[in-house]
């Protein structure tokens, strides 16, 4: 089987070094400090490898996609450094968000920067010139989504009018386009045509929900955060699919639901460990997590499907079949 | 003279048709009212009436600017949003700033969803690849010059450290590319040359450090706010032109001076009036009040060397030192 950690480690190192380049450490007065101290926050910088992966087994030169490359593992950090503030999110993996360290108004400015600086790497990169704008077309459509998807999820949270088209809405522009962006960019920038595109952006609608799904389950049952707390999303209020099918298909009592619904639109520091174990009960009698489970695998089925109409040999299919149980597969 | 208001009317209405097509008044949910409760706060569309006018004025078709003439004002209110927040203003003009009127989370994602459409504009723009390729540079270059002087200005409020080097350094990064973009972007649309643009950016290292000045000086004589009330800017601790003159010549006593850092280090609330009137006092005796007003008028006659050098008929050299004086005279 491909090793594909391995793979994706030896593209990593090229993004680094551009990394360097584009924003010298110790270089912009207030501004290299916060992107440095966010980009180690995460080092595997697995969207700019998925680029230059995809680039390669179309038959590109990775070398020319690497500006792409790097400008979505920069909107990857321009995204989650807003988010963090949205979410008043005081951690990240190990280590303090941006904005619990600089103050908010320095997290706002940094991540501003970073937005720039994508679309100065993607406008000046060696390509000609109508792939360069159609690569900065596509990466502004893919932001424009996600942000959207954002606007609903920062606004619907614990809202009981929730339904699983909701969650698919908002879990489709949240995740599809931004991880797809990864990919079709590389593919772009290896000459493929604008038709062959489709089949690229439908593995990130099937595979951007299906992560999502898998990482709304981890939080139900071994846990996202440190020490394996469980219920994180919860106490957050972040709905996930087994809250959407719950009030979707109206299961259990009105009762329990309405428990539910009060317990997830509490606020974080008053939701006790019993909340949160009584509602992941709840969730599993109700049949919520048998419900997510199955909307995960039918998604990674759909993944499977796609993956075959791709235009590769089989050799680019296995890539494609790996990279999807690398995202699948990856803790959070 | 030429009535430049009426002018600048003129292509606001074409703008505000734009607007209208590209984000639908009740369309996206929870994003949409942001976008025009945002925008309903500033009407004059000042920017882009700039941009096209620039436009015509070099024998362009003005339509085709059209789109980057909108990017320039949707540039500004993704400022204006993000810079509320980084500020902690609560009010602008008249109503309440978009962070105080919807909070913060969707404030910061508002303004992200602006970016995002403004690159859609300009990238979309009905143009030649090479035109939308340079125009997205240069805006994004603008951008980036912007949040540059943001991080200066934000971490070095009420610095004593500060000098009039850095107080020039700040605002041309703050004010000059993103006001000369205007009509930089004008020219590019109208065909201008590459190597026939540096003096429209020179006029706008002129213009916008000479607004802002005058800016500083209005919040210290007439009063920038509502009801006149003066020292806006010292109770926000903002780095102003008299503070970085009297830090670098070392005006006054070394207790005056000590004096004065504290007043303008102090938080907004704790300032009272009698600071504030003792810190412009201060100013006044200090020379450095005459010494903005100097520097404010030498930056003018800067601009007008720099207009007469613009490849324009007479007519059209008129017209951006009509454009000069407005930027200059307009209240804030």
């Amino acid at each position: 089987m491909l090793d594909i950690a391995q793979l994706l480690g030896r593209h990593a190192r090229r993004i680094e070094a551009l990394l360097e380049r584009e924003v010298p450490r110790g270089g912009l007065p207030f501004i290299a400090e916060g992107v440095w101290y966010q980009f180690a926050s995460g080092g595997k910088r697995l969207r700019p490898a998925l680029c230059l992966l995809t680039c390669e087994a179309l038959g590109g030169d990775p070398e020319r996609a690497l500006p792409f490359a790097l400008a979505t593992e920069i909107l990857h950090n321009f995204l989650l450094i807003h988010d963090d503030i949205e979410d008043g999110d005081t951690m990240r993996r190990d280590q303090e968000t941006l904005w619990k360290r600089l103050g908010v108004p320095n997290a706002i400015n940094v991540g501003d920067f970073l937005i720039a600086k994508a679309y100065q790497l993607i406008l000046g990169a060696p390509l000609p010139t109508e792939v360069n704008l159609k690569l900065a077309r596509i990466f502004s459509n893919a932001l424009e989504r996600t942000v959207e998807g954002q606007a609903l999820d920062i606004n619907l949270r614990g809202s009981p009018e929730v339904t699983l088209e909701t969650y698919h809405r908002v879990v489709q522009l949240k995740t599809a386009y931004y991880l797809a962006l990864t990919w079709v960019g590389g593919a772009v920038a290896a000459g493929v045509r604008d038709e062959a595109l489709e089949p690229l952006w439908e593995l990130g609608r099937c595979l951007g929900p299906a992560f999502q799904i898998r990482d709304d389950i981890i939080d139900m049952t071994e846990g996202k955060g440190r020490g394996g707390e469980v219920g994180c999303d919860l106490r957050e209020g972040k709905p996930s699919i087994c809250f959407a099918y719950v009030l979707d298909r109206a299961a259990g009592t009105e009762a329990e639901r309405s428990r539910l619904v009060e317990i997830v639109r509490r606020p974080r520091e008053e939701t006790t460990a019993a909340d949160v174990a009584w509602a992941i009960g709840f969730y599993r009698s109700a049949g919520a997590m048998d419900f997510a489970q199955e909307t995960a695998r039918s998604l990674i089925d759909r993944a499977c499907g796609v993956i075959e109409t791709l235009p590769l040999d089989p050799e680019g299919k296995e890539t494609f079949r790996a990279i999807s149980r690398y995202i699948i597969d990856r803790s959070s």
